[in-house]
């Protein structure tokens, strides 16, 4: 058997490893094996993760032994599958509340800190993250590896349009052009004004690879016109995106790739799974591959949490591989996927998510009886002509039946045609969307530009059906008394 | 003579040296050393540094030929000072304008850059920075060791509260926790509700140590007040600051003090010069050393750039002695401050500036024929009990005399004593800087918390006389039609 390359526990990287500059591959041995050997590895793998977890961490030894489980039973992907509980974000956020500040899975003294990061943490208390130097080492030589397979190479420019602050997504593409030795621009975004400057920065470096969210890429792109320039002369070839789905969606990558006239490779699981690069899709490759052997992905009944058969739906759980500080073993990430085994133009013999992450279990919203996921209204938007890239969803519910109601924004070009193409543009997204989803939602067309752009993950959906019903009682209330 | 430690051109650290944590000094020799044969070791570094850019940049070559310097000249440093044409800001933006992106003195190939950051550019185009990995090691060694002197140690939490953008102050700072062994916690700021959430974070996490601007600091600090916090309870001991004067204003200094009950040090040259703290204070010594062997400063007359004697006041003239991707030799600052040359309570044989960068040599205004400088008013507002934090400087010129008006903010504790309180504080504040500066200033108290707090540098200049002047003369022009 040929040895898998840096492939050990503790995870040992040479800094100084780099791939010939014509080599499809980063490690062409562990990215094309064949995938029962590479399982064998990630068995015995597994099994050495969830000794160092049940030796270094209570949070987890407590965890397993009220379960019955025990690292030593680790002797099949299946017997880690079944035996192996699963954990949450909520068991995280509540064992930093009884731990704080990193919680009892942190596997090394708290001093062997690196980085602090952590979740925004707009609903509770967030979560920290510490990361210690030689996970970070391992982040940025995953996401470096993960890059390769874009087609970005050392030397090239990687310009980060996404803010350097708690959020982990641009500290983990910096780290990955660092180790790569591509020039990396930390550009960041969020402060007023940013954008615009980040436009002139652009236009005056011309890097080869942009990284951000794909909502963000859209402003930029639209922001660079309103200044008299096109985006397609900043000469970017590569665009990778995390943060919010939409990268793997055919209309939003499609009016990306046509306006920056570069390739978009969608990628990003979890920060708390970071290196979140562990699903990402290559230069031949479209969709996310899941890279096994650095973070091992079960794509799993959102219920029962038992991995589903190729082809089917669910919500990914990873696994890390090549982590030391705060390992996740079996987190559940609450994203929606589906997973095929089929043979990968690019040649890698990893699983793959052909449509990306597109939505989340929890942001499904069920009406009339139906399933809506918010992508896949992005999607059926974004294929049509004349769509200005901005819109938001609003359920509600004034009788008994639930509405849909979609806000759209034309083109300005679109908006200077008139009020006759306008009703067809209506007409256009009212019978796209009905055939998508199987069921009526109300259109509305509202002004070129009306919704603020965002420059971090879009939040498009208001759902007015709890305050109405709020407010129905209150008024039969106030009525009965 | 005792070797000097990791004095090596071009420079060589070990990235697994640590000093014993009880030691004062990080490299023991190197800081305490005689001056005189400091300053032999610096004469042939300069000769070397010198070598090394005429040989590697057209930039430096063109502008010594035409001066008749040649690096072989520089046998002492009174040659390499009268004899070594000094560089200006202008000088490097037309260089990026004729060689794009990173101009002619860029002395590696483009491809080994590691980091790009840049100017924020709000006037004119902006420069950019390109640093190689070599260069972003020695920055993080020399602000390692800098930040040893301000009693940082590894293990320590590092929040770093200024944007992580182009702005190579929060980089920097950054860098030297991180080859420190610190906790780093990139946090940065500039979005619109980063400040809640960084106070916050800082009651959560109790760093040891907290990075800057001195207004952000105090921003912060009433921040957590008014969400019910005491600042003082986040346990920081060490509160570093750069981007702005103010951490050596007294008057700030000891607010930023009250409110942390931590210890304020200044630092901070100028973003080119990075590793920027190479003027910064220390434990035991107020003000901002000059780390020479770093970064060479000469404190120059501000229009022939001799070297002023010490106690002298001057703007710093700035040579890199361990930077070599765009190493910056004799760069004017346009700075102002003094320097001595007494012994330092730390035992550092370096030149001190005790009052640190004190403003502009362009900042200053001149009004009625006195010269003053806006961090003066600075002080001088801020030794005034009930003084609420900011101020508007407003020059104007109504007939033909320049009239100055400093318009106030009083505490909010003060505001509610009522009337008679406020006309005390504004006699106060009117006698005390007529006593400064030697001549009258009106002065308004305006309602507490009236200006906008800002996350940066703040600007508290406004000069209305050219507006004054053309409006008088478009009247006059008017009136004679």
């Amino acid at each position: 058997m040929v040895e898998m390359e840096s492939w050990s526990w503790p995870p040992r990287y040479d800094a100084s490893y780099k791939p010939p500059p014509d080599s499809r591959y980063w490690f062409p041995r562990r990215e094309t094996m064949p995938q029962a050997e590479r399982e064998r590895a990630i068995v015995q793998r597994l099994r050495e993760v969830c000794h160092y977890a049940y030796e270094k961490s209570p949070f987890y030894r407590q965890k397993w032994d009220q379960a019955g489980f025990h690292p030593d039973q680790v002797k099949s992907l299946e017997d880690f599958e079944q035996k192996c509980p699963v954990i949450a974000k909520a068991d995280l956020r509540m064992a930093q509340e009884r731990h704080p500040p990193f919680g009892d899975y942190l596997c090394i003294p708290d001093s062997e800190v690196f980085h602090i990061h952590g979740t925004s943490g707009t609903t509770g208390r967030p979560t920290a993250f510490g990361i210690s130097a030689a996970d970070w080492n391992n982040i940025a030589n995953a996401h470096a590896r993960i890059m390769w397979g874009f087609g970005i190479r050392p030397g090239d420019t990687v310009f980060l349009a996404a803010i350097l602050s708690l959020y982990l997504g641009s500290w983990g593409a910096l780290a990955g052009a660092e180790r790569m030795g591509c020039k990396a621009f930390p550009f960041g975004a969020g402060a007023p004004g940013m954008t615009s400057r980040a436009v002139q920065w652009l236009n005056q470096m011309k890097p080869e690879a942009l990284y951000g969210t794909p909502s963000y890429a859209l402003f930029v792109a639209e922001t660079a016109r309103k200044e008299g320039l096109n985006p397609a002369d900043f000469g970017i070839k590569y665009l990778f995106f995390s943060g919010e789905p939409g990268a793997s969606v055919p209309g939003v990558r499609d009016r990306i790739e046509e306006a920056f006239k570069g390739k978009v490779f969608d990628c990003g699981s979890m920060a708390e799974v970071t290196p979140f690069m562990n699903v990402a899709g290559s230069a031949q490759t479209s969709g996310m591959l899941c890279w096994q052997d650095i973070v091992y992905t079960e794509v799993c009944d959102p219920k029962k949490f038992d991995r589903v058969p190729y082809g089917e739906r669910g919500t990914p759980v990873y696994t890390h591989l090549e982590r030391t500080s705060q390992p996740m073993i079996r987190l559940v990430s609450g994203d929606l996927t589906q997973w095929t085994n089929d043979p990968n133009p690019c040649g890698r013999t990893y699983p793959r998510l052909p449509n990306g992450i597109f939505g989340r279990i929890d942001d499904m919203f069920t009406i009339r009886g139906e399933n809506v996921y918010p992508s896949e209204i992005d999607a059926a938007l974004n294929k049509v002509a004349g769509y200005g890239g901005e819109h938001r969803i609003v359920i509600s519910r004034s009788g008994i039946m639930d509405e849909l109601m979609i806000r759209v924004e034309p083109t300005p070009a679109l908006e200077k045609e008139g009020a006759a193409a306008l009703t067809k543009f209506k007409e256009t997204v009212t019978k796209n969307i009905h055939t998508m989803l199987g069921l009526r939602a109300g259109v509305e067309v509202v002004a070129a530009g009306f919704y603020p752009r965002t420059d971090f993950k879009a939040r498009r959906v208001i759902d007015d059906r709890d305050v109405f019903r709020e407010m129905n009682q209150k008024l039969a209330a106030e009525r009965s008394q």
